[in-house]
């Protein structure tokens, strides 16, 4: 892509309105652009990393035998209030009349809707276990929305949910998305700590969070350093054996972990004072059993073995992939702007052209972005006519993992400069060997 | 994909609020779930074919030169006053209040905000021509939402967006997207005709609908017959060759093609009779160059080569996805189902099992699942403990291009049966040849 062509509105000065790094670094490199108090457009480029985020969730979601499907983002009061959450819900639920003067909703999060799909269609056991996630918009009306895309109005969720004939099969069912959960979030990139968590208004007996540890975190989280060196369960993990899933969630919950709201002081002192860990976290997912909290009032029962119809056991999952984006940005950028990593960058390559107008420079960075995209790595070609000092400001703003750098002095040389933004070791290597240097990696 | 781990709630008989068939279609074959009056969930075999149809027009929109973004669903009301178009749009504008009693709305369309996002950052003629691109869910109060996902209250919608120095440089952006759009239906398997129409509520003074011929469209449409065996420009089309596309439009406009809005029953005559055709039509696309109209109220301006300041030209260029999906299906099914063009539909292969339980027969099935998919091809494995019977009816219902049977006494003779849906040859073939027949078409 050629940057003359593209639309990346980055901006020089640090917006007034925004306290924490993710937010700045998301607006100046062009990522984001608020439209109203807590809502987001997001830029072609930022949009980019967006997808790259739901791309590694869904992998993972699939792998565990999760099925993807797409409820609306309005939903009937009605089937709200079957569930007796609907007065319950509060100020953050976005209620809405129609022109027909029917009460509808911004969908908050979607165990209703999903319940009501369920049922209209599964009756056996033997139909039996079913988990469905969507990638969709969600509308909480935060009193006072902040920080970006991390605590924003409008977000994008992954939600997944799972329908169990017994306690034991939700119970793996869990242990499924755990899994899934630590190996998305390694996945992109990030060191994410299961911890204890409150099951708020979603309700249920069994919940963890996901919390990445960073300065700006909005809660204090507690936790035993040890987690830090655990390693994340394979690809080839098998999510169909019971014993093998239970045993890496018990191995992932064997040490102190938990968020202020459920931290007991006294447990935590039991941890060696050389690994206790107070910090500050990000929430970037959560899952949660609540049993039959939902089939039970909304009637989502299935046959048994037996014959006699019982409500399914459930759970919830989700991830905020709007909200991950910011928290990738959080724990990876120096001054210079954001850092991506490998998994999420919007593109490979930021391709730097020393001297557009210079017909040498200029077939020598056509041909190496023909070279780069024929490898697969996909470039970002900054073919402006600027000063070299604003074309480096903005590629390490922008932050792709790899800098080419094409001028005519090199070229006498049979050279071009390749940096690596992480880091910033710069070497300077023939155009000939790009894809396998940049491959090496 | 096995079905058993699926979720395919397919309907045996035919729900009675469906009057067309694309509905009924689309509901007995698990694709759609009505939540509410107009609003729809997609169900996982839905979703991919939807997801087929985005791919198809993305891949079209970027050829074109078109650059994706997203902007938010709520929109502020105070964008739309600035444009005037807040009182005017009428009761089919989702109006909301928000928990500050702030004016918002669902988004019908994204004029006003895409021209806030370019009058933020594009300031010189240098920077044009730009067109940015949404996929994304918009909510039409329709007063009475009929047909499924063909005339729905929140649906999906492609909406581009140009901006241009001067009406030259407009007129070419309209052009791309009017080629790009003949690519895009003829992509999906259709033959769309551009009519002239009216320009409704988005205003402007050029307007073409893309309308594809069917029994149960909702207007009245009128064409020469000519059109039908027009070639479509080739992938290969030189998007930036400003005489080639306007030859390719003037073309495609020299023949009579209006809806019943613009219709000249005088111009029609002079048609010849043998090539006349009066019938319905479903809109599947809508283009617009509207001028100034937006960016003179809204101040969306950029300096030409004299430096002084001028509102830009603008374009915008919809396409519905979830109403695609529905044309889809009534330009082409059976009385057995759906019949799904392969660009589109949800896996390659259906793949029968008629013996489930006996060893040979899930054996060869597990290797040509494996087979069929290491060739990238997707397979939708009936592996549920039912009569063959209910197995081939739910395969032509659910209309996947290819069916695999296999059972005990085919594989006897090393034999299974490859059935084409569309058209419904079938032929006995060895296993090992199976991949090589399939990619023959």
């Amino acid at each position: 892509m050629r940057l003359s062509r593209y639309f990346l509105p980055t901006l020089r000065e640090t917006p007034k309105e925004a306290e924490i790094v993710s937010h700045r670094l998301m607006l100046r490199a062009g990522l984001i652009r608020q439209e109203a108090a807590g809502i987001y457009a997001w830029l072609p480029l930022g949009l980019r990393v967006l997808n790259k985020v739901c791309a590694v969730i869904r992998e993972e979601q699939d792998r565990a035998g999760a099925v993807e499907l797409l409820m609306p983002t309005v939903q009937s009061a009605d089937l709200w209030r079957e569930s007796g959450r609907y007065d319950a819900y509060g100020k953050e639920m976005l209620r809405i009349k129609d022109r027909h003067d029917r009460e509808i909703l911004y969908g908050p999060t979607a165990e209703e809707v999903v319940t009501e799909i369920f049922r209209a269609s599964v009756r056996s056991y033997k139909d039996l276990p079913k988990n469905l996630y969507q990638i969709s918009w969600k509308f909480r009306d935060e009193v006072r929305p902040r920080f970006g895309t991390m605590r924003s109005r409008e977000f994008l969720m992954k939600d997944a949910y799972s329908f169990d004939f017994d306690q034991a099969g939700a119970r793996h069912a869990y242990n499924r998305m755990f899994v899934a959960y630590l190996r998305t979030f390694a996945g992109l990139g990030l060191k994410a700590i299961p911890m204890r968590a409150d099951t708020g208004p979603i309700g249920g007996d069994l919940s963890h969070e996901f919390i990445i540890l960073a300065k700006t975190g909005e809660s204090e989280v507690f936790c035993d350093r040890a987690y830090l060196d655990f390693p994340i369960p394979p690809a080839n993990t098998d999510f169909e054996d019971v014993a093998a899933l239970q045993g890496i969630v018990d191995a992932w919950t064997s040490h102190y972990a938990a968020t202020d709201e459920m931290h007991e002081a006294d447990a935590f002192a039991e941890v060696p004072e050389a690994d206790r860990l107070a910090a500050r976290g990000i929430e970037v997912g959560h899952i949660f059993y609540f049993g039959t909290k939902y089939s039970e009032p909304m009637g989502a029962k299935v046959a048994g073995p037996d014959g006699i119809e019982r409500p399914v056991h459930m759970g919830s999952y989700g991830i905020g992939p709007s909200r991950l984006v910011a928290a990738i940005v959080e724990a990876s950028h120096d001054e210079g702007g954001i850092i991506w990593p490998d998994a999420v960058a919007p593109f490979d390559v930021a391709l730097i052209n020393l001297k557009v107008g210079d017909a040498a420079t200029d077939d020598a960075c056509a041909e190496i972005q023909a070279q780069l995209e024929a490898a697969n790595l996909t470039v970002l070609y900054d073919d402006r006519d600027e000063r070299p000092g604003a074309k480096f400001a903005t590629a390490d703003l922008i932050g792709l993992p790899w800098q080419v750098v094409v001028g005519p002095k090199g070229l006498a040389d049979g050279k071009i400069e390749l940096k690596r933004r992480a880091g910033g070791e710069r070497e300077a290597v023939a155009p000939v060997d790009l894809v396998t240097r940049i491959r090496r990696i």
